[in-house]
């Protein structure tokens, strides 16, 4: 797969994969914040939008491509068709994902359609919300002696259910922190799963919504509490459910 | 635990462990290099070192507190200290810590320090270096249908050695992609029980040295010719290992 890495401006037609970050605009990167600075287009997901747009340069043309997990395919070849007929225009492209481009973001359809087209790109990688999460809560995602294992999983495969072909033994195992996207809606459904193969009830679990924006909001639970909360509640915001081993805040206080 | 969460610059004694990414300076946040450039004094890893300080105040006080994974656990004690020291100092207090400093980075011992101490902190998360490695490659961690699940892994534990209580159904899963921190002497063994556990030896593998520093090296292999590669090699870079289903580029241009 061919790309390219720079430090200097990009070239003009170069394609800046860059990621958003959690939505905290302080907390994309130097790179990030120059790219979007130099950017004359640039295509945005509904999650990266907001505060974090106000570091694009004020010329450039800025394009919402509304794309959110769970569409058809359709949606996401129509984004890398709108990726590459930019490049092609000659213009210095930002597409911009939130959190880490490269976790749960379908880059790699992405990667391939410029790979294809013969289009020069780089990745700007970026702090992933679960990482975001952690922070806000004033806790780390690993323990030295508890935690020793950290994972990032979807809660919905492509037909928005809990995937099929779950890995029980590594998402019940009581020494891991797990990172759950987009898992709202089925998270009463795993959590059944990870009971059935032992994993406690009062497991430690953190409900973080909205983060890294205004409106962020973090709920310290477990996962039978949480599990019981979500039955049935139809998500307005995206949210990122922590579980495992925590060292949980206690009380968690708002910034 | 008490914490504070702050966007205004942060008051007298507030101690910012701060994430200093993968070692290239561009890839700190926006706020690192805020929370660096307000600095009074900056307590940093070996790893943290080199041009990421460039940022620092120039008037700060720069310590080196040449931490490094597998010493004994007095180091980190004495680590402890000099934060909670400084802090009451009165003066402000940037912990700088490797990579995002909520995963292996034993964040946990020094929140536990300070929140003993009664001083208010605040997490600044920043860009893993797994990320930075995937991106740096050019390729994504993980893949819409074929690696949905991505894990950390360290690889070695307090005593050095491969853990001794390894979830082997995790780590051997083909449909994980695995980054493995400090795993460059252990990988031989770690190899050893993915084949005994049933993963194939030409999973592919992404050898990344020195990610984020001038001298990072890229090297794509797969677990068995790289387990092979480094038997009885001492390491003298810090390296990061992925390995699982990756779209690894053919070839690795070096930027």
């Amino acid at each position: 797969m061919p790309h390219s890495v720079t430090e200097t401006p990009p070239a003009t037609g170069l394609v800046s994969l860059v990621s958003a970050g959690p939505g905290d605009p302080e907390l994309l990167t130097l790179k990030a914040a120059r790219r979007l600075a130099e950017a004359e287009v640039v295509l945005f997901d509904d999650l990266a939008s907001g505060a974090v747009l106000d570091h694009a340069n004020p010329d450039a043309e800025l394009i919402a491509v509304g794309k959110r997990a769970g569409r058809p395919s359709a949606r996401q070849e129509a984004v890398n068709r709108l990726i590459v007929d930019h490049a092609r225009s000659g213009r210095r492209v930002v597409r911009l994902k939130s959190g880490d481009a490269g976790i749960f973001g379908r880059l790699e359809e992405e990667l391939v359609a410029l790979a294809q087209a013969g289009i020069p790109f780089e990745i700007v990688p970026g702090v992933t919300t679960a990482s975001a999460a952690a922070a806000a809560a004033g806790m780390p995602l690993t323990r030295r002696l508890t935690a020793r294992r950290l994972q990032f999983v979807t809660g919905a495969d492509v037909t928005g259910q809990l995937p099929q072909d779950v890995n029980w033994a590594a998402l019940a195992d009581p020494q891991a922190t797990t990172a759950v996207f987009m898992g709202q809606r089925s998270f009463p459904a795993l959590v059944a799963g990870l009971r059935a193969h032992g994993l406690p009830g009062d497991t430690p679990a953190l409900f973080a919504e909205a983060v890294g924006h205004p409106e962020q909001r973090l709920e310290p639970t477990t996962i039978e509490a949480l599990a019981r909360r979500l039955e049935g509640v139809v998500p307005d915001q995206p949210a990122l459910i922590l579980y495992g081993p925590l060292a949980l805040p206690d009380p968690v206080k708002q910034g």
